[in-house]
Protein backbone atom coordinates (compact mmCIF):
# COMPACT_ATOMS: atom_id res chain seq x y z
CA UNK A 1 0.00 0.00 0.00
CA UNK A 2 1.54 3.28 -1.01
CA UNK A 3 0.54 6.52 -0.16
CA UNK A 4 -0.87 8.56 -2.91
CA UNK A 5 -0.02 11.59 -3.58
CA UNK A 6 -2.61 14.84 -2.25
CA UNK A 7 -3.56 18.18 -3.49
CA UNK A 8 -2.34 20.02 -0.80
CA UNK A 9 -5.29 20.95 2.06
CA UNK A 10 -7.05 24.72 1.38
CA UNK A 11 -5.42 26.87 3.17
CA UNK A 12 -7.47 27.75 6.85
CA UNK A 13 -10.51 30.24 6.06
CA UNK A 14 -9.31 34.10 7.01
CA UNK A 15 -9.25 34.83 10.67
CA UNK A 16 -12.66 37.28 11.45
CA UNK A 17 -11.39 41.08 10.85
CA UNK A 18 -9.89 42.37 13.99
CA UNK A 19 -9.20 45.62 15.63
CA UNK A 20 -6.06 44.90 16.69
CA UNK A 21 -6.65 44.89 20.11
CA UNK A 22 -5.17 43.28 22.58
CA UNK A 23 -7.58 40.56 24.61
CA UNK A 24 -7.12 42.12 27.76
CA UNK A 25 -10.78 41.47 28.49
CA UNK A 26 -12.88 38.28 29.44
CA UNK A 27 -9.93 35.55 28.52
CA UNK A 28 -11.29 33.15 29.99
CA UNK A 29 -15.06 34.07 29.41
CA UNK A 30 -14.14 33.83 25.43
CA UNK A 31 -14.29 30.19 24.80
CA UNK A 32 -17.98 30.24 25.95
CA UNK A 33 -18.66 33.60 24.36
CA UNK A 34 -17.66 31.20 20.79
CA UNK A 35 -19.52 28.64 21.61
CA UNK A 36 -22.74 31.22 21.80
CA UNK A 37 -21.68 32.74 18.91
CA UNK A 38 -21.81 29.56 17.06
CA UNK A 39 -25.02 28.72 18.31
CA UNK A 40 -25.78 31.99 16.86
CA UNK A 41 -24.46 31.59 14.08
CA UNK A 42 -26.41 28.09 12.72
CA UNK A 43 -30.08 29.95 13.87
CA UNK A 44 -28.47 32.50 10.79
CA UNK A 45 -28.03 30.19 8.11
CA UNK A 46 -24.59 31.58 7.20
CA UNK A 47 -25.04 29.76 3.92
CA UNK A 48 -27.55 32.04 2.68
CA UNK A 49 -25.87 35.56 3.92
CA UNK A 50 -24.10 37.52 1.92
CA UNK A 51 -22.13 40.41 3.47
CA UNK A 52 -19.40 41.31 1.17
CA UNK A 53 -20.89 44.01 -0.99
CA UNK A 54 -20.86 46.67 1.66
CA UNK A 55 -17.79 49.18 0.67
CA UNK A 56 -15.62 50.55 3.10
CA UNK A 57 -16.16 54.06 3.55
CA UNK A 58 -18.45 53.79 0.05
CA UNK A 59 -22.49 55.12 -0.03
CA UNK A 60 -24.59 54.87 -2.54
CA UNK A 61 -22.53 53.56 -5.39
CA UNK A 62 -22.32 50.19 -6.37
CA UNK A 63 -24.83 47.71 -7.23
CA UNK A 64 -28.34 46.86 -5.86
CA UNK A 65 -27.39 44.34 -3.56
CA UNK A 66 -24.44 46.17 -1.93
CA UNK A 67 -25.47 44.95 1.76
CA UNK A 68 -24.52 46.93 5.16
CA UNK A 69 -23.12 45.38 8.01
CA UNK A 70 -23.90 47.15 11.21
CA UNK A 71 -20.88 46.42 13.96
CA UNK A 72 -21.69 43.90 16.34
CA UNK A 73 -24.51 44.93 19.12
CA UNK A 74 -25.25 47.94 17.00
CA UNK A 75 -28.49 49.93 17.96
CA UNK A 76 -29.84 53.31 17.88
CA UNK A 77 -30.01 54.75 21.53
CA UNK A 78 -31.98 58.15 20.57
CA UNK A 79 -31.99 60.69 18.03
CA UNK A 80 -28.45 60.83 16.89
CA UNK A 81 -27.08 58.07 19.48
CA UNK A 82 -25.93 55.17 18.61
CA UNK A 83 -24.41 52.49 20.09
CA UNK A 84 -22.41 49.38 19.32
CA UNK A 85 -19.46 46.76 20.32
CA UNK A 86 -15.74 47.49 18.24
CA UNK A 87 -16.46 48.65 14.33
CA UNK A 88 -14.45 46.71 12.01
CA UNK A 89 -13.30 47.27 7.89
CA UNK A 90 -16.37 45.71 7.66
CA UNK A 91 -18.65 48.17 9.20
CA UNK A 92 -17.41 51.14 7.74
CA UNK A 93 -19.77 51.26 5.08
CA UNK A 94 -22.58 50.59 7.37
CA UNK A 95 -21.15 53.70 9.34
CA UNK A 96 -20.99 55.81 6.76
CA UNK A 97 -24.03 55.56 5.99
CA UNK A 98 -25.19 57.42 9.19
CA UNK A 99 -23.44 60.00 8.96
CA UNK A 100 -21.46 60.53 12.36
CA UNK A 101 -19.78 63.73 13.76
CA UNK A 102 -18.37 61.54 16.31
CA UNK A 103 -17.31 58.27 17.76
CA UNK A 104 -16.51 57.87 21.53
CA UNK A 105 -14.56 54.94 22.56
CA UNK A 106 -14.30 53.71 25.48
CA UNK A 107 -11.60 51.24 25.38
CA UNK A 108 -7.93 52.42 26.87
CA UNK A 109 -6.22 51.15 23.70
CA UNK A 110 -4.55 53.27 20.78
CA UNK A 111 -7.36 53.40 18.25
CA UNK A 112 -6.41 51.25 14.96
CA UNK A 113 -5.09 53.03 12.21
CA UNK A 114 -8.19 51.68 10.33
CA UNK A 115 -10.35 53.15 11.77
CA UNK A 116 -8.61 56.28 12.45
CA UNK A 117 -8.38 56.55 8.26
CA UNK A 118 -12.11 55.92 8.11
CA UNK A 119 -12.59 58.70 10.39
CA UNK A 120 -10.15 61.40 9.07
CA UNK A 121 -11.68 60.37 5.60
CA UNK A 122 -15.00 61.35 7.00
CA UNK A 123 -14.78 64.22 8.87
CA UNK A 124 -15.56 62.14 12.23
CA UNK A 125 -14.50 63.34 15.69
CA UNK A 126 -12.85 60.78 18.02
CA UNK A 127 -13.73 60.85 21.64
CA UNK A 128 -11.40 58.16 23.53
CA UNK A 129 -12.62 57.75 27.35
CA UNK A 130 -10.25 54.84 28.48
CA UNK A 131 -11.67 52.54 30.92
CA UNK A 132 -9.62 49.09 31.44
CA UNK A 133 -12.41 45.96 30.30
CA UNK A 134 -11.54 44.42 33.67
CA UNK A 135 -13.74 41.25 34.76
CA UNK A 136 -15.90 40.78 37.53
CA UNK A 137 -15.38 42.06 40.45
CA UNK A 138 -15.77 45.25 38.35
CA UNK A 139 -14.63 47.63 41.24
CA UNK A 140 -13.72 50.60 38.86
CA UNK A 141 -15.84 52.21 36.99
CA UNK A 142 -14.84 55.54 36.71
CA UNK A 143 -17.51 57.58 37.58
CA UNK A 144 -15.70 61.08 36.66
CA UNK A 145 -15.09 59.05 32.81
CA UNK A 146 -18.36 58.40 32.78
CA UNK A 147 -19.34 61.51 33.63
CA UNK A 148 -17.40 63.16 31.25
CA UNK A 149 -18.24 60.54 28.26
CA UNK A 150 -22.12 61.78 29.35
CA UNK A 151 -21.75 65.09 28.56
CA UNK A 152 -20.29 64.33 25.03
CA UNK A 153 -23.53 62.40 24.34
CA UNK A 154 -25.58 65.14 25.25
CA UNK A 155 -23.85 67.90 23.53
CA UNK A 156 -25.77 67.74 20.33
CA UNK A 157 -23.16 69.53 18.31
CA UNK A 158 -21.18 66.20 18.25
CA UNK A 159 -24.47 64.42 16.73
CA UNK A 160 -24.80 61.71 15.50
CA UNK A 161 -22.47 60.23 17.86
CA UNK A 162 -21.63 56.41 17.93
CA UNK A 163 -20.80 55.28 21.66
CA UNK A 164 -18.77 51.92 21.59
CA UNK A 165 -16.21 49.54 23.66
CA UNK A 166 -15.25 46.23 22.60
CA UNK A 167 -18.25 43.79 22.68
CA UNK A 168 -20.74 46.85 23.02
CA UNK A 169 -21.91 45.15 26.35
CA UNK A 170 -20.39 46.75 29.61
CA UNK A 171 -19.03 50.04 29.23
CA UNK A 172 -21.42 51.09 26.77
CA UNK A 173 -24.33 49.74 28.57
CA UNK A 174 -23.16 51.99 31.54
CA UNK A 175 -23.05 54.79 29.84
CA UNK A 176 -26.67 54.56 28.01
CA UNK A 177 -27.75 53.21 31.85
CA UNK A 178 -26.47 56.68 33.20
CA UNK A 179 -28.30 58.30 30.05
CA UNK A 180 -31.49 56.40 30.70
CA UNK A 181 -31.48 57.71 34.05
CA UNK A 182 -30.80 61.35 32.88
CA UNK A 183 -34.16 60.43 30.54
CA UNK A 184 -35.80 59.12 33.94
CA UNK A 185 -36.33 55.74 33.19
CA UNK A 186 -37.07 53.55 35.91
CA UNK A 187 -33.90 51.48 36.86
CA UNK A 188 -35.86 48.25 35.94
CA UNK A 189 -36.12 49.41 32.64
CA UNK A 190 -32.53 50.49 31.99
CA UNK A 191 -31.65 47.21 33.72
CA UNK A 192 -33.71 45.51 30.67
CA UNK A 193 -32.40 47.57 28.41
CA UNK A 194 -28.56 46.44 29.52
CA UNK A 195 -29.24 42.84 29.95
CA UNK A 196 -30.53 42.45 26.08
CA UNK A 197 -27.41 43.49 25.60
CA UNK A 198 -24.78 41.85 27.99
CA UNK A 199 -27.19 38.82 27.73
CA UNK A 200 -25.46 36.04 29.66
CA UNK A 201 -22.64 38.61 30.30
CA UNK A 202 -24.75 41.12 32.59
CA UNK A 203 -22.52 42.20 35.56
CA UNK A 204 -24.82 42.97 39.05
CA UNK A 205 -21.60 45.61 39.36
CA UNK A 206 -22.59 47.56 36.18
CA UNK A 207 -25.89 47.29 37.47
CA UNK A 208 -25.53 49.09 40.86
CA UNK A 209 -23.03 51.42 39.39
CA UNK A 210 -25.91 52.79 37.30
CA UNK A 211 -28.33 52.61 40.24
CA UNK A 212 -26.10 54.45 42.39
CA UNK A 213 -24.42 57.39 39.94
CA UNK A 214 -25.30 60.44 40.51
CA UNK A 215 -27.15 62.42 37.75
CA UNK A 216 -27.60 65.79 39.66
CA UNK A 217 -25.02 67.72 38.48
CA UNK A 218 -25.90 66.93 34.56
CA UNK A 219 -29.22 67.16 34.74
CA UNK A 220 -29.17 71.25 33.55
CA UNK A 221 -27.82 69.30 30.17
CA UNK A 222 -30.73 66.69 30.22
CA UNK A 223 -32.87 69.45 29.23
CA UNK A 224 -31.83 69.57 25.32
CA UNK A 225 -31.47 66.05 24.42
CA UNK A 226 -34.80 63.14 24.92
CA UNK A 227 -36.80 60.57 23.15
CA UNK A 228 -39.30 62.94 22.73
CA UNK A 229 -37.21 65.02 20.08
CA UNK A 230 -38.52 64.00 17.03
CA UNK A 231 -37.93 65.93 14.01
CA UNK B 1 -49.42 24.04 74.14
CA UNK B 2 -52.03 26.86 72.72
CA UNK B 3 -51.77 28.49 69.15
CA UNK B 4 -51.15 32.50 69.85
CA UNK B 5 -53.23 34.57 67.60
CA UNK B 6 -51.33 35.72 64.55
CA UNK B 7 -52.29 39.10 62.52
CA UNK B 8 -53.67 37.91 58.89
CA UNK B 9 -50.98 37.23 56.33
CA UNK B 10 -50.98 40.29 54.24
CA UNK B 11 -52.91 40.53 51.21
CA UNK B 12 -51.37 39.13 48.30
CA UNK B 13 -49.42 41.57 46.04
CA UNK B 14 -51.98 43.25 43.14
CA UNK B 15 -51.51 41.16 39.72
CA UNK B 16 -49.18 42.87 37.42
CA UNK B 17 -51.41 45.67 34.89
CA UNK B 18 -52.76 43.26 32.50
CA UNK B 19 -53.56 44.62 28.53
CA UNK B 20 -56.72 42.27 28.55
CA UNK B 21 -55.99 40.04 25.54
CA UNK B 22 -56.85 36.79 25.70
CA UNK B 23 -53.81 34.57 26.43
CA UNK B 24 -53.41 32.94 22.95
CA UNK B 25 -50.25 33.34 22.35
CA UNK B 26 -47.61 30.88 24.09
CA UNK B 27 -49.46 29.00 26.77
CA UNK B 28 -47.48 26.60 27.42
CA UNK B 29 -44.44 28.60 27.58
CA UNK B 30 -45.81 31.36 29.68
CA UNK B 31 -44.51 29.28 32.79
CA UNK B 32 -40.96 28.87 31.37
CA UNK B 33 -41.07 33.00 30.69
CA UNK B 34 -42.05 33.60 34.39
CA UNK B 35 -39.40 31.76 35.62
CA UNK B 36 -36.61 34.13 33.37
CA UNK B 37 -38.79 37.39 34.66
CA UNK B 38 -37.83 35.79 37.73
CA UNK B 39 -34.27 35.78 37.42
CA UNK B 40 -34.16 39.05 35.77
CA UNK B 41 -36.10 40.63 38.56
CA UNK B 42 -33.51 39.73 41.43
CA UNK B 43 -30.79 40.55 38.88
CA UNK B 44 -32.81 44.45 39.16
CA UNK B 45 -33.12 44.62 42.65
CA UNK B 46 -36.58 45.51 43.05
CA UNK B 47 -36.07 46.68 46.59
CA UNK B 48 -34.22 49.91 44.98
CA UNK B 49 -36.96 50.25 42.04
CA UNK B 50 -39.17 52.95 42.43
CA UNK B 51 -41.79 52.98 38.95
CA UNK B 52 -44.58 54.38 40.53
CA UNK B 53 -44.49 58.17 39.83
CA UNK B 54 -45.12 57.98 36.12
CA UNK B 55 -48.36 59.15 35.91
CA UNK B 56 -50.79 58.05 33.07
CA UNK B 57 -50.97 60.42 29.97
CA UNK B 58 -49.06 63.02 31.78
CA UNK B 59 -45.81 64.41 30.66
CA UNK B 60 -43.67 67.23 32.69
CA UNK B 61 -45.99 67.82 35.30
CA UNK B 62 -45.12 66.50 39.34
CA UNK B 63 -41.96 66.09 41.01
CA UNK B 64 -38.50 65.54 40.56
CA UNK B 65 -38.54 62.41 41.16
CA UNK B 66 -41.32 61.22 38.88
CA UNK B 67 -40.13 58.03 36.70
CA UNK B 68 -40.91 56.80 32.90
CA UNK B 69 -41.89 53.04 32.89
CA UNK B 70 -41.10 52.33 29.00
CA UNK B 71 -43.19 49.11 27.63
CA UNK B 72 -41.27 45.64 27.73
CA UNK B 73 -39.03 45.40 25.02
CA UNK B 74 -38.92 48.68 24.08
CA UNK B 75 -36.74 50.26 21.68
CA UNK B 76 -36.00 53.23 19.22
CA UNK B 77 -35.49 51.47 15.52
CA UNK B 78 -34.67 54.37 13.45
CA UNK B 79 -35.71 57.87 13.33
CA UNK B 80 -39.51 57.98 14.27
CA UNK B 81 -39.67 54.38 14.59
CA UNK B 82 -40.14 52.67 17.96
CA UNK B 83 -41.13 48.95 18.98
CA UNK B 84 -42.48 47.29 22.09
CA UNK B 85 -44.38 44.56 23.90
CA UNK B 86 -47.78 45.39 24.16
CA UNK B 87 -47.83 48.82 26.74
CA UNK B 88 -49.93 49.25 29.40
CA UNK B 89 -51.20 51.78 32.13
CA UNK B 90 -48.07 52.16 33.80
CA UNK B 91 -46.59 52.86 30.28
CA UNK B 92 -48.80 56.00 29.17
CA UNK B 93 -46.55 58.82 31.00
CA UNK B 94 -43.57 57.36 28.96
CA UNK B 95 -45.59 56.70 25.38
CA UNK B 96 -46.86 60.25 26.38
CA UNK B 97 -43.68 61.93 26.62
CA UNK B 98 -42.67 60.48 22.92
CA UNK B 99 -45.46 62.32 21.30
CA UNK B 100 -46.52 59.57 18.89
CA UNK B 101 -48.79 60.45 15.99
CA UNK B 102 -49.09 56.68 15.40
CA UNK B 103 -49.72 52.89 16.66
CA UNK B 104 -49.36 50.05 14.65
CA UNK B 105 -50.60 47.11 16.83
CA UNK B 106 -49.88 43.58 14.96
CA UNK B 107 -52.40 41.53 18.04
CA UNK B 108 -56.20 40.54 16.46
CA UNK B 109 -57.52 41.27 19.37
CA UNK B 110 -59.84 44.68 19.73
CA UNK B 111 -57.66 46.94 21.44
CA UNK B 112 -58.11 47.49 25.06
CA UNK B 113 -60.27 50.40 26.36
CA UNK B 114 -57.43 51.93 28.48
CA UNK B 115 -55.35 52.30 25.28
CA UNK B 116 -58.02 53.64 23.35
CA UNK B 117 -59.08 56.23 25.94
CA UNK B 118 -55.37 56.93 25.86
CA UNK B 119 -54.61 57.26 22.37
CA UNK B 120 -58.12 59.61 21.74
CA UNK B 121 -56.47 61.71 24.67
CA UNK B 122 -53.25 62.57 22.85
CA UNK B 123 -54.60 62.25 19.30
CA UNK B 124 -52.35 59.68 18.43
CA UNK B 125 -54.05 57.20 15.32
CA UNK B 126 -54.27 53.65 15.90
CA UNK B 127 -53.19 51.09 12.64
CA UNK B 128 -54.33 47.52 13.55
CA UNK B 129 -52.86 44.84 10.88
CA UNK B 130 -53.89 41.76 13.48
CA UNK B 131 -52.41 38.59 13.00
CA UNK B 132 -52.54 35.57 14.86
CA UNK B 133 -49.66 35.05 17.73
CA UNK B 134 -49.33 30.75 16.71
CA UNK B 135 -46.97 28.87 18.27
CA UNK B 136 -44.32 27.40 16.35
CA UNK B 137 -44.47 25.62 13.57
CA UNK B 138 -45.51 29.05 12.44
CA UNK B 139 -46.51 28.78 9.32
CA UNK B 140 -48.99 31.55 9.00
CA UNK B 141 -47.13 34.61 8.76
CA UNK B 142 -49.16 36.73 6.31
CA UNK B 143 -46.84 38.22 3.91
CA UNK B 144 -49.52 40.57 2.65
CA UNK B 145 -50.18 41.85 6.00
CA UNK B 146 -46.78 42.42 7.35
CA UNK B 147 -46.37 44.11 3.55
CA UNK B 148 -49.10 46.50 4.58
CA UNK B 149 -48.00 47.40 8.21
CA UNK B 150 -44.76 48.06 6.42
CA UNK B 151 -46.49 50.73 4.45
CA UNK B 152 -47.80 52.82 7.49
CA UNK B 153 -44.29 52.51 9.26
CA UNK B 154 -42.51 53.54 5.79
CA UNK B 155 -44.61 56.71 5.72
CA UNK B 156 -43.53 59.37 7.49
CA UNK B 157 -46.76 61.08 8.09
CA UNK B 158 -47.62 58.44 10.11
CA UNK B 159 -44.03 59.18 12.85
CA UNK B 160 -43.43 59.13 15.33
CA UNK B 161 -44.83 55.50 15.06
CA UNK B 162 -44.81 52.57 17.74
CA UNK B 163 -44.81 49.03 16.35
CA UNK B 164 -46.22 46.38 18.97
CA UNK B 165 -47.38 43.09 19.52
CA UNK B 166 -48.11 41.34 22.64
CA UNK B 167 -44.20 40.80 23.57
CA UNK B 168 -42.45 42.94 21.06
CA UNK B 169 -40.43 39.58 20.12
CA UNK B 170 -42.07 37.81 17.20
CA UNK B 171 -44.37 39.95 15.47
CA UNK B 172 -42.75 43.11 15.90
CA UNK B 173 -39.53 41.55 15.13
CA UNK B 174 -40.57 40.63 11.64
CA UNK B 175 -41.77 43.96 10.55
CA UNK B 176 -38.82 45.65 11.86
CA UNK B 177 -36.41 42.39 10.37
CA UNK B 178 -38.58 43.23 7.12
CA UNK B 179 -37.52 46.91 7.22
CA UNK B 180 -33.98 46.23 8.23
CA UNK B 181 -33.97 44.27 4.64
CA UNK B 182 -35.32 47.46 3.01
CA UNK B 183 -32.61 49.24 4.84
CA UNK B 184 -30.01 47.21 3.15
CA UNK B 185 -28.99 45.33 6.29
CA UNK B 186 -27.14 42.07 5.98
CA UNK B 187 -29.37 38.73 7.19
CA UNK B 188 -26.68 38.12 9.90
CA UNK B 189 -27.28 41.18 11.53
CA UNK B 190 -31.11 41.22 10.95
CA UNK B 191 -31.31 38.07 12.96
CA UNK B 192 -28.91 39.26 15.46
CA UNK B 193 -31.49 42.17 16.52
CA UNK B 194 -34.34 40.10 15.95
CA UNK B 195 -32.64 37.13 18.43
CA UNK B 196 -31.65 40.63 21.00
CA UNK B 197 -35.20 40.85 21.52
CA UNK B 198 -36.80 37.51 21.17
CA UNK B 199 -33.69 35.96 23.49
CA UNK B 200 -34.72 32.32 24.26
CA UNK B 201 -37.97 32.56 21.96
CA UNK B 202 -36.28 32.87 18.71
CA UNK B 203 -38.17 31.18 16.37
CA UNK B 204 -36.28 29.95 12.70
CA UNK B 205 -39.72 30.00 11.27
CA UNK B 206 -39.18 34.09 11.64
CA UNK B 207 -36.03 34.27 10.35
CA UNK B 208 -36.69 32.30 7.44
CA UNK B 209 -40.10 34.85 6.58
CA UNK B 210 -37.87 37.61 7.05
CA UNK B 211 -34.92 35.73 4.92
CA UNK B 212 -37.56 34.81 1.79
CA UNK B 213 -39.79 38.13 2.49
CA UNK B 214 -39.67 39.78 -1.01
CA UNK B 215 -39.01 43.57 -0.66
CA UNK B 216 -38.92 44.33 -4.27
CA UNK B 217 -42.30 46.03 -4.53
CA UNK B 218 -41.29 48.30 -1.11
CA UNK B 219 -38.24 49.29 -2.55
CA UNK B 220 -39.96 53.11 -4.31
CA UNK B 221 -40.97 53.68 -0.47
CA UNK B 222 -37.40 52.99 1.41
CA UNK B 223 -35.58 55.73 0.13
CA UNK B 224 -37.65 58.78 2.55
CA UNK B 225 -36.49 56.96 5.67
CA UNK B 226 -33.32 55.61 6.45
CA UNK B 227 -31.06 55.40 9.88
CA UNK B 228 -28.83 57.94 7.73
CA UNK B 229 -31.70 60.27 8.10
CA UNK B 230 -31.08 62.46 10.82
CA UNK B 231 -31.85 65.92 11.98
Amino acid sequence: MRLEMQKPPPPPPPPPPSHHLEEEEEEEEEEEEEMVAEEEMEMASPEFVSCDGAAAGGGGGGGEQQLFVPPLNFAMVDHGVFRSGFPGVDNFGFLHSLRLRSVLCLCPEPYPEANMEFLRANGIRLFQFGIDGAKEPFVNIPEETIREALKVVLDVRNHPVLIHCKRGKHRTGCVVGCLRKLQRWCLSSIFDEYQRFAAAKARISDQRFMELFDISSLKHLSATFSCSKCP
